[in-house]
């Protein structure tokens, strides 16, 4: 069996990875897999160990890392979050795509380690659009969508670590141009 | 009847727009036309007035200039090249998408005459791969091929002037993603 794709969608924050994902993440064709996440965050009610999440200590997530077992991990109010590599490896032997819908840092991290990943950046229609997009979202101090839109003007520069940029005028386009990527690599893979 | 698209692929010179275009060009669904353009050249052997050219004199080429029946219009080596409005404006009439591929310097002037144009600006992965294009094109004198890398850096900075970008990595995925793009403008065009 061909082993399976590393794709990561990233972008800056405000761009609408989730939303653009929401029109492909149901096409059975491009034999997506989403890797399960490691994190030091508790448990909310519901959440299964090792299906939403792998829910683990500080001292282990830390021993992870020095063990070199995660592809990618941030912090964020004051939580580890990460991407086991095992998890990863074990759905693409599987023959499954591991699509990583990740920040701009993870999915640096993630390709220093897997030069062969499919990386695909999302970029807004332009800046004012981004900061209507993160202004509409909810309504934060004005102090906070300064911090994001810094964030996301230097995230933006990042632009030429990625192999595919895909504009989000348009979600429903942006969707479409992301599944004919994944198509497109996938039909390269096969005929290697 | 809707009203045609009207598309433009433009991109620096030896990116390979005619190439892409081989991938996608027969395929019916596009419903594309490309609008017969209007040339002080002389017709050369087996070339036909209306169908490969509309063959003029430079007087008649000048008084369309004048009034402004030329989408846009170009000097190469001592002969005018120009699109007729009157033809783009016949086919898309008709219900066709008509197809543009044009030098960057055309593209400008049909983007300023019509904000609704679809406008595609092919990239070439980076400049190295520019260069190993232009120099394997064909043996061409090292000031040419360094005019020619010079004028696409600088063509290369109009990006933002256009409403898609693709990069012609790999044409068969290039041309994927601009038949991607046309489905869709059909689509929005469509539900209007």
């Amino acid at each position: 069996m061909k082993r399976g794709l590393l794709i990561i969608i990233s972008g800056p924050s405000g761009v609408g990875k989730g939303t653009v994902r929401k029109y492909f993440e149901a096409n059975k064709d491009l034999n997506l897999a989403y890797s399960t996440s490691m994190t030091t965050r508790k448990p909310r009610e519901g959440e299964i160990d090792g299906k939403d999440y792998f829910f683990v200590t500080r001292e282990q997530f830390i021993q992870s890392i020095q063990k070199g077992e995660l592809l990618e991990y941030a912090e964020f109010v004051g939580n580890y979050y990460g991407t086991p590599l095992k998890e990863v490896n074990r759905l693409r032997d599987e023959g499954k795509n591991v699509l990583l819908e990740i920040e701009v840092q993870g999915a640096k991290q993630v390709q220093e380690k897997c030069p062969d990943a499919i990386s695909i950046f999302i970029i807004p229609p332009s800046m004012e659009e981004l900061e209507n997009r993160i202004r509409g979202r909810k309504s934060e101090p004005e102090e906070i969508v300064q911090q994001r839109l810094a964030k996301a003007e230097k995230e933006l520069k990042l632009v030429n670590q990625y192999k595919y940029i895909v504009c989000n005028d348009d979600p429903k386009l942006a969707a479409d141009l992301i599944q004919t990527i994944i198509y497109r690599n996938i039909e390269i893979e096969e005929n290697k």
